[in-house]
């Protein structure tokens, strides 16, 4: 089996060593030597993490996937523009792709997939979400029997960092932030991770996988984490929750709905004891009942596991034909977000003047909204006072109703504060 | 696919009820309609979980086996006599069979692996491990790229209950296992689960998995939980610590050292919060890191997600050749007990007079075992008092000698208890 490798940065880099060292246990699954036998890098002077030395490398990528001699193009550049471009050839070329690359399957999933089965090729991607944990072949083979219901997953190292920070250390979420960019799990710029995006990009392929429909990434609904406010913290631990950045998909009368938003979870589950950069995917099957898929979320070698395993896959036929693109890859309708049903977490700042909760509950009576929990704390010395309710489970359009008229009255101090609660049971 | 179901007990039923229930979801996967066409059970008028309309039910197993329209048999009786019989005769009319029988596998799965093999068809047997989990899948297909260095597995839902109650309730054991029972979680004879054996026979087909081995289910040591006292949930909680029944294997220098046993983890590890009859299991891989995976270990349809996982295997062909026995598949050096290398957690009752400790940590340091962390609590009516003692790594032997020495003395009132304890990291 001949190998070309687009990119060795930190995990083409993480391929080769890997490749390297594990290379007799790697064998004694496939019974068949994989050569490295061309390799495409930005720029040859840089430094690297793996040793140059018997590799075939060049400046040109599409040579690489050019070379009639490659059998399976490993695509780790990354980005959304070049990269789509060398895949496209190398799946003209007949060639195998396996790639890393979320952000370009969640985006142009549909149209590669279905240009990979034109061709009758394999593009491949397990590496593309929570790192070398194998989730996707979890999904599609260890789960068949199953009609998936949800999925709920911590699938952003970075975000989940800074809650655990902000969780575990009080701090906040700008110092929190900072101190991920410190440590380098954080880029200079923070977008992707703490606005969701790159958690939408895994949920999109989740997604897909979980309900057998086609990508859907532009309707996934993403909320960042900077709105999270130490004090929201501190109330969802007295509650008995925790904070995190969940994504979650979930399937109910032919309706997808999807987002990446703060979550409050109840800290006895699993997933709230998931911490620091690591990522966790929870998914409720109707058999098999909810299952749990835990590991760290990038780094070489970790990453490097996930794309050797796709090609071990490939080399050995184990591989679904659902991925090949599924028999009808077809979208699948989005509920919409008025229509969302959640629980909530509410947090005010009110006046402290008699009648205020009694005014509050009265509005959420009105509405057929019953407080579960309710939590009223000292006065400030503006003498105000805030006010933390958790809710039955209600529409978003008719909490977003009775928050308005709440918000109206000339007690209320600032805008609510309003986060969903899953209890992913 | 014709299929012949042997046994339409808690498997049985629920295997019929999910072909039901997600006839859809399962043809999407396969393409292919799966026909049960014939079904033994041991009593024709007993009552069922699953409907028996439509199905053709025999209380002559053999005759199912022995029906050539038979294209795939599922053992789900249980038990080494009858079952493996049937199996036999299953794989040499050249039939897959697919079974949820640990007991069987881990005894006998060396024959008739080999047996399978020779006759070219499937032996499968997902569901013997952590129920409805996708791990043994996880560990030969999505792990491939590793070597696997250590696995560290709740496997007996029974014994995790036992011990969830003893941490979270205070409670001993046997009031714990009597709950257990009455909650019909453990059985009226209780050894299998609370000594260990059933986590030994899930251990040993993990094992075999991830080191590439044969089955070795006589050497794994097993120590039961009956052991522990409620004291030492009590001081393993205040050393930071949670007592867990942990089935572990691991490889170093060309030796497996495997067992199952009560042994304190850090109660910040994933792990340490799985309760209840939840099982998880930890696999340490050399390039992935440390991955997790968790779920019920038991119930009908979780247990049913896994078999008919495998039947879908057998239908879509993604199935490893490894488990069909693997090529060489060989038995693994064993490492001696004596030389096992451990952290160990140390329980003394001693005599309140000068000196004690002094003795005692002299002797341990005569040893060249160091003292990581030690508690000396109050004395009691008896004027004795009791000291824990966390030691830093050493080998099982060298502790032993230190604790038969120390017991010679007269100071210490009762046997030293000492419990391993895994980091985990």
């Amino acid at each position: 089996m001949n190998i070309g490798i687009l990119g060795l940065g930190t995990v083409g880099g993480g391929v080769v060593n890997v490749l390297n060292k594990n290379k007799a246990t790697i064998f004694a699954h496939t019974n068949e030597e994989i050569n490295i036998i061309h390799v495409a890098v930005k720029n040859l002077s840089e430094a690297r993490i793996c040793p140059n030395d018997g590799l075939n490398i060049t400046e040109d990528a599409f040579a690489v996937v050019n070379n009639p001699a490659v059998d399976v193009v490993l695509e780790l550049i990354g980005g959304t523009r070049i990269a789509k471009d060398l895949i496209k050839q190398a799946i003209k070329n007949n060639k195998h792709v396996i790639t890393a690359n979320k952000a370009l399957i969640a985006n142009f999933g549909n149209e590669l997939l279905s240009l990979a089965k034109s061709h009758n090729v394999y593009l491949l991607f397990e590496a593309a979400v929570a790192g070398g944990v194998p989730i996707l072949k979890s999904l599609e083979q260890g789960l068949s029997a199953n009609e998936i219901e949800w999925i709920a997953g911590i699938i952003n190292g970075t975000g989940n960092f800074i809650l655990s920070e902000m969780n575990d250390k009080n701090a906040n979420f700008s110092d929190a932030l900072k101190q991920a960019q410190d440590l380098g799990y954080a880029e200079a710029d923070p977008t992707f991770d703490v606005e969701g995006i790159d958690a939408a990009h895994k949920l999109a392929i989740l997604s897909s996988m979980a309900f057998g429909c086609e990508l859907q990434f532009e309707q996934i609904t993403t909320e960042g984490i900077g709105k999270i406010a130490s004090e929201d913290v501190a109330f969802a631990a007295e509650l008995g929750f925790v904070i995190k950045h969940l994504a979650v998909a979930k399937y109910a009368d032919g309706k997808i709905e999807s987002h990446v938003q703060p979550t409050l979870i109840p800290k006895t589950r699993l997933l709230a004891n998931v911490d620091g950069v690591m990522n966790a995917v929870l998914i409720k099957g109707n058999a098999v009942g909810t299952t749990l898929y835990y590991g760290a979320g990038a780094g070489a070698e970790t990453t490097a596991s996930a794309v050797i395993a796709n090609l071990v896959d490939i080399i050995k036929g184990t591989i679904s034909d659902d991925i090949l693109g599924w028999k009808s890859l077809k979208p699948m309708p989005i509920c919409d977000t008025d229509n969302v049903c959640s629980i909530f977490y509410l947090r005010l700042l009110v006046a402290d003047k008699p009648g205020v909760l009694a005014n509050i509950t009265a509005t959420l009576a009105e509405y057929d909204i019953s407080v579960e929990q309710v939590m009223q704390k000292q006065v400030d010395a503006q003498n105000n006072s805030p006010i933390v309710i958790v809710t039955n489970k209600v529409k978003t359009v008719t909490l977003n109703k009775a928050i308005t008229q709440i918000q109206t009255h000339n007690f209320s101090q600032e805008k609510i504060k309003i986060i969903p609660i899953e209890t992913l049971d």
